[in-house]
């Protein structure tokens, strides 16, 4: 095995194997050669290789989303970095490891006028746990350094400073990986590297020293009973859940949860939580309500005393507006690192995952009579039995073809969603149980989904399903660029030919102007990017033709494919309006 | 005519006109409808709708490095933002004035879990000229921000403060357009918006407070007497020009500068500066020597005692190396703005334009007696005698490739040029003195080479070429996605199924590895984002091919046109050093 001969760079690489961060994305280039070298070489590690650094990183964030472990970025000198940006964004907001590694040139070639130099320290400010910018080597540059910059030595020998640099990278280095893996927040570590940069080593010739992460703290049970007290004596409690792992919480606990009539539990499709008691369509309970003439009588029923929150963002505008205007008395928010005042009236932080917090509550809870559940139950059933009925009188469209993809999908698969009409449009519909729903809801951007998704289905044995729409998909088209699609991936897009979801926001108008900037009308289709990069093609623009397709798309295949459904870019937003226009019906009628 | 009932948005669009920004490119979203409202329906602006802001910012780069204004890019809340990162960094180390304004939310729902929300404020602060977060209009929000936000509002009616907040955005977008215009710097105006974001009014309801941009002050003449006599005391004197504009400098002040014994003026592509005298060759004057057993002595004797530069940055890497080792006595740089210390030996900045610089200086200047431009001038005929005899006997390569490209190119075409291989190579040829040659020097990306391109072509009347390598273009395949391209467009793409450029540096090795990581080997072909995008496709891979492709290239037509050259992967690598060898007799025989 060859190591590079650059000690910085051979430190690097001990620490991220000693904090068993396996995998690394890399992107073409030359001042990265030292660290290329050091990865690329160890059979411990699994490099990728993507050119295009924002898929790069988004790539790389969905390996970590399903690992749930760090996963490295890395990438040469330059602008290249600045292409993380956007990924090192949704990794801070969705709680995500990603390790950004940047290799720079030496400071004194910093804002010189040389190529592929800007200042990298410290770029991602805003959005990130940790930033280092890890010192440079003297021993194996001292001879360029010292003719240029004479004065940029510190006092010593330079074994001495050579001694004192790896104190400090090591003492970085552990920062940020621990950060990382602590916070699970994204961090960067910049590396300056002076040529030659692809000199190796049969050896390693640098020791580093490694400090173990802590694991994280969880808070002690004592202070529940008061909070206890106050849920034993409320007869309307509400729990939300947002972006939620699949696996995380014991049935038992929903069972609990389920069964109280006291509680109504809100699931979103990304929080991967079931049961026939849950209300799994938020919109379809709030919209209605919206267009109600007597809509305060109904709110106010609805408003919880106790909102209990778990999981990460929530992706219902509707509900967040509900609440914010229908505070309860009491939001308690359950994570082990954080919690955002979503809805301006959280009034407690329970610093916990969710299921042990549920462990040691709900032993402690007891049943409060309460008609809070079964009223709402009742219709929530109503309005499931409107909403069949309505997808059974709609011309083909968004919904409709949404309808018909979610229940073609394969029980077990992993679902990847795309920002943002596609998310709002899974919410409507209840999800198989087996589905594991995974969705970039951090920034909720349109820049990365088919990176992630793709990223995601690299490991683990059930197949990817990623569902996205047109504006998303072609925006990202590059995330097809990329040698590590399975065969079994599988993309099935909605192309309603622009921006559709704008098309329901209040106050557009039917203008040139609408269609040219909020809309961004287009006639491309995905043919062509499917022949450029290998998938099968399918496409279908009526239900007839969807369910054909379906009877075959996941089948065994030697490639990936990719199915585009033609929507009709004008209809599809009437046709969601009237949806909760006729679902109304439910409340008007009671 | 319509305006946003928003108040700031219309204060900022009121700045932007007054300013003379006419330049728009607009990003679709929702929270920034008060802008493109605010844009869209004034016909003074010219505005453009580009989906991926990555594309969007390079495209406006490309217009404002044309026509030398600022121009304005725009987009909604959330990680569109971050995606304008690698053109803002370009913007800011070539100088121009790229004015990026952000819709944002109000504060008060940053970090409580809304989507399409981050810290927008100050994201670029590594990179920019100036950054201003706005201050949100209280009159048309009081009642949002009063319901959660009840401390949130300053002592005072909301008349009074609503006067503070346009007294503040006032200051605030007259310092950010201003730098843009005085520094020639990208900056960053964030402006929060509350809803409703669509409403109109029919009549302006806002009076923004507008100061005048300063001119930029220029140096005063005194100084300058005693650096022409150091000047007219000196017998090596070399000038330097690197990025430089077209037609900013005196033909008769070059004819002055060529035709002095005692001065040899090295001209990069990009320099766009032309004169039989010049050596626009740079690295086939500096590669031979350092393949030289007496190199040391080459060296000192073309080592110059006075370097003087203009222009921006410089691409070869060779002449950089050489002037770092044998630094002359003196380093002087002529910029109205900045000074880089490129060959850490700067003595002198001169605060002024070239034009304007030299129209002072060459009155004082005195012929010195000197064989300096001789003897290296005859060494030039020698050595563009011996690339003629190599260009004959090569087979067809990428040096052959750009050989005849270069050639057929008609007269008067804009010459846009990708990162790096293709400005590398175009570096070793003369151009016709009638091209006008641009490239992303700043931070060198390939990131973003076809946007500017496209960008860059819109306006003027002289049709542009982009010549780009295959990395460089599939990265920025969405440069495409774009409905503002003229049908006179062209493209010459070299693909040599990889980043072949990582082939001629030292230390690499023929290994998978190497394959893989660091020339990321492909088979892709541009034909099929041809036809999506609708671009005519011609390809090539041999010179005869070729020549009978251009034969017909340049006609008027429909489509803008690509061209895909083929080049064999494994081979150009060693043409190109092979070349150096070749030349380097010239040295030997002497």
């Amino acid at each position: 095995m060859k190591y590079p001969s650059i000690p910085a760079a051979q430190a690097l690489v001990q620490h991220c194997k000693a904090k068993g961060i396996k995998n690394i994305v890399i992107s073409p280039g030359s001042r990265n050669a030292p660290l290329i070298i050091g990865f690329s070489e160890d059979p411990y590690f699994s490099c990728f290789s993507i050119v295009d650094e924002r898929c790069a990183a988004f790539f790389a964030l969905g390996i970590a989303q399903q690992l749930r472990e760090p996963v490295v970025v890395t990438c040469t000198s330059g602008s290249a970095l600045l292409n993380y940006y956007a990924a090192v964004a949704e990794a801070f907001y969705s709680q995500i490891p990603l390790v950004v590694i940047s290799a720079d040139r030496p400071r004194y070639k910093i804002d010189v006028g040389d190529g592929q130099t800007i200042r990298q320290d410290n770029v991602f400010h805003r959005h990130i746990g940790y930033s280092t910018h890890l010192r440079q080597d003297v021993v194996h540059a001292t001879d360029s350094i010292l003719r240029y910059v004479p004065h940029w030595l510190e006092k010593g020998s330079p074994e001495e400073i050579q001694e004192s640099v790896q104190t400090f990278n090591d003492t970085e280095l552990n920062k940020a990986l621990n950060t990382a893996i602590e916070s699970q927040l994204p961090v960067h570590v910049n590396i300056p590297f002076e040529e030659p940069l692809y000199e190796k080593h049969t050896q390693q010739t640098v020791t580093a020293l490694i400090k173990k992460a802590l694991s994280t703290e969880e808070y002690s049970v004592e202070e529940i009973y008061h909070f206890a007290d106050i849920w034993n004596s409320t007869a309307k409690k509400m729990v939300l859940v947002g972006v939620n792992y699949p696996d995380t919480v014991s049935q038992h606990y929903l069972d609990h949860l389920a069964s109280d009539p006291s509680i109504i539990v809100l699931t979103e499709t990304t929080s991967n939580l079931h049961h026939a008691n849950f209300f799994p369509s938020i919109d379809s309970l709030i919209a209605p309500i919206e267009k109600l003439e007597n809509r305060e009588e109904w709110f106010k029923r609805l408003q919880p005393e106790i909102l209990l929150t778990f999981g990460g963002l929530v992706v219902s505008k509707k509900i967040k507006a509900f609440l914010r205007r229908y505070q309860p008395l009491h939001h308690w928010h359950v994570d082990s690192l954080k919690a955002f005042d979503t809805f301006f009236c959280l009034s407690h932080h329970f610093k916990s995952g969710a299921n042990t917090f549920l462990g040691k509550f709900l032993p402690l809870v007891q049943g409060v009579q309460s008609d809070y559940f079964s009223y709402w139950n009742n219709i929530k059933k109503s309005y499931e039995i409107k909403r069949k009925a309505y997808l059974g009188q709609i011309p083909f469209s968004d919904m409709l073809g949404f309808a018909i993809s979610l229940q073609a999908i394969p029980k077990g698969y992993r679902l990847q969603l795309a920002n943002s009409s596609t998310v709002r449009y899974a919410q409507l519909f209840d999800l198989d149980p087996s589905l594991r729903v995974f969705c970039n809801r951090g920034t909720s951007g349109i820049d990365g989904s088919t990176s992630t998704a793709i990223g995601a289905a690299v490991y683990g044995n059930a197949p990817t399903l990623l569902i996205t729409g047109d504006l998303s998909f072609f925006y990202d088209s590059n995330g097809l660029w990329n040698n590590y699609v399975r065969p079994d991936f599988r993309i099935v897009l909605f192309n309603n030919q622009g921006g559709g979801i704008f098309r329901i926001l209040p106050g557009r108008e039917n203008t040139d102007n609408f269609e040219t900037y909020f809309e961004t009308a287009h006639d491309l289709n995905a043919s062509q990017l499917c022949q450029m990069f290998g998938f099968e093609y399918a496409s279908a623009d009526d239900a007839l033709g969807l369910e054909n397709v379906f009877a075959s798309f996941y089948e065994k295949s030697r490639h990936p494919k990719l199915l585009e459904i033609s929507t009709p870019r004008l209809l599809n937003n009437k046709i969601l309006l009237d949806y909760f226009d006729f679902i109304s019906s439910v409340f008007i009628n009671r």
